[in-house]
């Protein structure tokens, strides 16, 4: 997250990186030359805000440590809370909601950023930073951020997990997953335009018995045919017919 | 389906659709300045292939109703078989993986087309079907094109039903269920060049107890807690902690 964030403020004209601070300097030796690298948090300087990217647990720690007081101090977790900063500070949470791999460069302009404050006026703040990303930025309450998160989890592991299922379906007898990479854009590209109720189509949507009964034949795998199970039975809560097709009194065996 | 293949067969320059068939006149009304169309079984004229685009139940039906032999007949569906097409006909299936709406245009390009014979020198023939609507088309057998028709209903339905109860998550603390959508298309494109498995993080993935335990709390809905429960045991089995966080005895209640 932090070297996302260096690389794209960097770019941006309309902020000035003063310091990067890390307490192994090896890990960001590599960018010494583009701005100013520090181990020693004692010699940080002043800055309108600095932002904390490091793992969760680590966040309440680090900004104790920090040898000032009463400047802004975000960091940019979904799940913490925003009084876990040390309250010598002024503190806000700077959350930006996408999924991050290393290698791949992040392209901002499509990572919303969920901005949470305390004092309203480090909102403005916070908004232009995330504008000097290019990034549309939110204003959440923690409540609200944490939303987010968790449902982050659903549409973004948990579809991931529905892939590897996928995977291991197609692979099972031979198949090429490739095949379903058109399919899996499709989908998600439906969801900017259709609300999720709106876009649902398929057996367990349309109640036919006989394919869903087909399915669960053709499933060998009793893992995934417990996810079935309960996606199915999910998707007919939703559409109004949770009695049908699948026994929801029956007991689900991981 | 049937208006999708039509439309794009039309303005194909390879083949010539030759007349549409449909039991019932005024729901093809609208395309008679384009193509014959017809409610008569018995004036179905001589063609390379007929594609019988109609619901699972009434494929195998229609098949036989058909008033010749030994022409290519094929069906457009996932999960029915090649042998339910009426004997009398030289069989096979032209499956379009994709997920269709009525209101939107299909592009063909992004639709692969998995293709199913009995006699092999009637593949030629659907192959380049397939080249005239521009797909790519892709030769299965009958359990493979079974299982790739069981993957897109989690590579579908199932995610589809995952962005509706994030749906739900947002909506439950008022926060904009679009902030959620630069996330849902980069989950999926991330896919067009990572392996599931190589792709999969968060908090199941790390094995970060202490947010799947916030997230748990969180949940107040029962059944989004139950498809928390069963997604995250699955991740961690793929990763090989089966073991970990969530108790797999425990019994998930619908």
């Amino acid at each position: 997250m932090a070297s996302h964030l260096f690389k794209t403020l960097k770019k941006s004209e309309k902020v000035i990186v003063k310091q990067w601070f890390n307490r192994h300097l090896e890990a960001i030796q590599f960018y010494k030359n583009e701005v100013e690298i520090t181990d020693d948090i004692s010699s940080l300087k002043e800055a309108d805000v600095y932002i904390i990217a490091v793992s969760d647990d680590a966040i309440s720690g680090l900004s104790s440590e920090l040898p000032f007081t009463n400047r802004l101090v975000v960091h940019t977790s979904g799940s913490v809370g925003v009084h876990e900063l040390d309250k010598k500070h002024r503190r806000g949470v700077f959350y930006p909601l996408q999924t991050f791999s290393k290698e791949a460069q992040v392209n901002f302009k499509n990572v919303p950023i969920c901005i949470e404050v305390i004092e309203k006026m480090d909102f403005i703040v916070l908004k232009s930073l995330a504008s000097a990303l290019k990034s549309k930025s939110h204003k959440v309450n923690t409540n609200q951020r944490r939303a987010l998160h968790l449902a982050a989890v659903y549409v973004n592991n948990f579809t991931n997990q529905l892939y590897r299922v996928a995977h291991e379906i197609t692979e099972s007898e031979g198949v090429d997953f490739n095949i379903l990479k058109p399919l899996i854009l499709e989908t998600a590209k439906k969801m900017q335009v259709l609300s999720p109720y709106m876009a649902q189509t398929g057996p367990a949507k349309r109640n036919d018995k006989k394919t869903i009964k087909k399915h669960l034949k053709l499933l060998e795998n009793e893992h995934h045919k417990t996810i079935y199970e309960l996606l199915t039975f999910s998707i007919q809560k939703t559409h109004g017919m949770s009695k049908d097709t699948i026994n929801k009194k029956k007991s689900i065996k991981k």
